[in-house]
């Protein structure tokens, strides 16, 4: 069912993902996938097309809520209002316009490790970033109850979720989500969750809870773009269920908000209307891959730690095990570079964290074998 | 060569402009064309489609700024290096961006009338709004350079050229651009040149003079986005000739200058290079629909004034004449909208001037008949 690049396919269709690495270098780091969109969204982008959909987008929402409601009933069945989604142009933007217009003053709390752009988006946004972080060495890397309750103690009243967890690959289970809601209406603070990998929940793990099941105070930003390879098809949107939040958001200059493109938003639609099938084969892939990767890791790089991958397709990879012996020399992850293998360094999501690294699992199984086999020359102890 | 869209399929492909408009009104409002993009555009669009396209924009320029250095070099004569441009999310975003980060601290001036997203940029931009008005009853409606010296005097630092100018639907004359450059030479101050409606300029009008080419500190917005109907496939580019000036926009958070689509770069490259004599086409249109509004106009409403439009598809009519008589009473544009025309009202773009409107060339010669019948018998002294 998913149609793979091969490597020149990939170089022509992926120009940041495979353009941005040396030729015979196998790119493993941003977030793409090496296979073809569905064919839902692209007949229907095509279709729209022909149509001429070429120009501005409406004012109301063309359609994104409904689908969206409609997919959340049946993959999590949760029932949200088809006018709970107010469309941005994507996620971090979305990210950015929660920040500086429906979150209380105060500093925001950004766990770590974190997709980088929190950092950026907290700082345009003009707040302070208090930092949660998680135990590189803790078996379950679930959220620090405890320190976000500090940090809400001492001022922060925001939280910036990323549920499910990229880089950490983990699903937030409903008790937890509901104890974050519980210290967060006790301090005044407001969850804003990135839910963008939420369709990409692996089949054999835990259930994905949207965050604004527990709590209808909370605002999620989600899109089609990211378990969909299609952020080209700009269209991200915010959900939020009181409609207060929702004027407040509409009411913003068109400039800030109407970045997404109606194509976009008919990739959108076709995807979370007609994309299930096509999403349960990207499920799969992305656990078979997992399964071969512990299988990979344990041939060619034994003292690799990972934790089982609950959703995304990214693996968060411990390689401390495999610095210089003498804590200097170059980095795992500048190794693997010379070693023809492109990983996301694990200090761009944990500042001060040696030794990690980011591996997308998104490819077919025959180019992560050759990444593992790659991995395992070039962090051999010499 | 212009494939026009029927109603039916204008509904369906303009969800804005005319979707925003009850069934049986024609919307004359938002600048949008009725008719297709060219087919270079959409073809090279689809093919990129096909190829699985669908994903992040490279860290280069896709190859827009080449493609834009042929444009220019064509169409004006004008030399200007690759690598001058910077992709950018679309061109409001890359004012914001270069208001933010490329101008000096100070009020920005903003000429009116005025396209009006530029006042929420500069606001947005956390900087002071000068306006510079032009007399409505100015044959010539050319920039009040004297107005502008004083306003550098007091201290304004910025401005904010529409070049073509929209609504005035001017081309400012290579001696004004002189004087332009020269009085914010004098006055350390920058010209931010908004140039998206240049490759709209008429063929029996003056010449559109790049703003770059007279000044060298300027910085340049544009986009092929307008003049090929295609905002929904989003990519502008800041032009800026100081490699400086590029280095500061390069080393922003990807958050800020990274929504771009690279299939909105596979649309402006192949614009830039292909569409040529689609342009034409579209020029020798909007030249004849222009010259048919004239004999419209003296038919059905031989009060109104408007200046000879040089540039843009958008005509500028000053309607005072048809206020109510005793000056009270719903306001043209209101009383156009009841007679099934959508016009763009006038104190959007001028705040505080009343009687005048926009009106939307881009269209079959046809529908811009009726439009200006029923304007005429909306309008008509009772
Ligand atoms: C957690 C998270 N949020 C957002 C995005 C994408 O955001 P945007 O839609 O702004 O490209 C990604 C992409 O990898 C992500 O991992
Ligand atoms: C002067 C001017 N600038 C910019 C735009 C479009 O800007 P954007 O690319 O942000 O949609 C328009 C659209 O009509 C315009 O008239």
């Amino acid at each position: 069912m998913l149609r793979d690049h091969t490597d020149a396919e990939a170089r022509a269709a992926l120009p940041l993902k495979w353009g941005a690495v040396p030729e015979g270098t196998i790119p493993a780091w941003v977030a793409e996938m090496d296979w073809h969109t569905a064919p839902a969204v692209t007949d229907a982008v095509t279709a729209a097309l022909q149509r001429g959909v070429t120009g501005y987008a409406p004012f109301d929402d063309a359609g994104v809520g409904a689908a969206y409601a409609g997919f959340a009933r049946r993959q999590w069945g949760w029932e949200v209002p088809p006018e709970a989604s107010v469309p941005v142009p994507a996620v971090v933007p979305g990210l950015r316009l929660v920040l500086e217009s429906l979150c209380p003053p105060g500093p925001v709390v950004v766990p770590l490790p974190c997709y980088p752009p929190f950092r950026d988006v907290v700082a345009l946004a003009g707040r302070e970033a208090v930092h949660v972080e998680t135990d590189p060495d803790d078996p379950e890397a679930a959220l620090d109850l405890a320190a976000v309750e500090r940090a809400f103690a001492a001022g922060a009243r925001t939280l910036l979720l990323c549920s499910p967890h990229n880089p950490l690959g983990r699903v937030a289970r409903r008790a937890e989500l509901e104890a974050l809601r519980d210290l967060a209406a006790h301090h005044g603070a407001r969850v804003v969750a990135d839910e963008v990998h939420a369709p990409l929940t692996l089949p054999d793990g835990p259930a994905f809870t949207p965050y604004l099941a527990v709590d209808p105070r909370g605002i999620a930003v989600t899109s089609t773009t990211k378990s969909f390879n299609a952020p080209g098809l700009p269209c991200a949107q915010v959900v939020a269920l009181d409609p207060e939040d929702r004027a407040v958001l509409q009411a913003l200059p068109l400039v800030q908000t109407h970045g997404w493109s109606p194509l976009g938003a008919v990739a959108s639609v076709a995807a979370w209307r007609h994309g299930d099938a096509w999403l349960a084969a990207v499920r799969d892939r992305v656990a078979a891959n997992r399964d071969l990767l512990g299988t990979l890791l344990a041939a060619h790089l034994p003292l690799a730690r990972t934790r089982r991958l609950e959703a995304t397709y990214l693996a968060w990879l411990d390689l401390r095990a495999y610095a210089a012996p003498d804590g200097r020399g170059p980095d795992p992850v500048a190794r693997a570079e010379a070693g023809g293998v492109r990983l996301g360094p694990g200090e761009d999501y944990h500042p001060g964290l040696p030794g990690h690294a980011r591996l997308n699992l998104a490819t077919s199984p025959d180019r992560l074998t050759e990444v593992v086999r790659r991995l395992g020359v070039a962090l051999a102890p010499a």
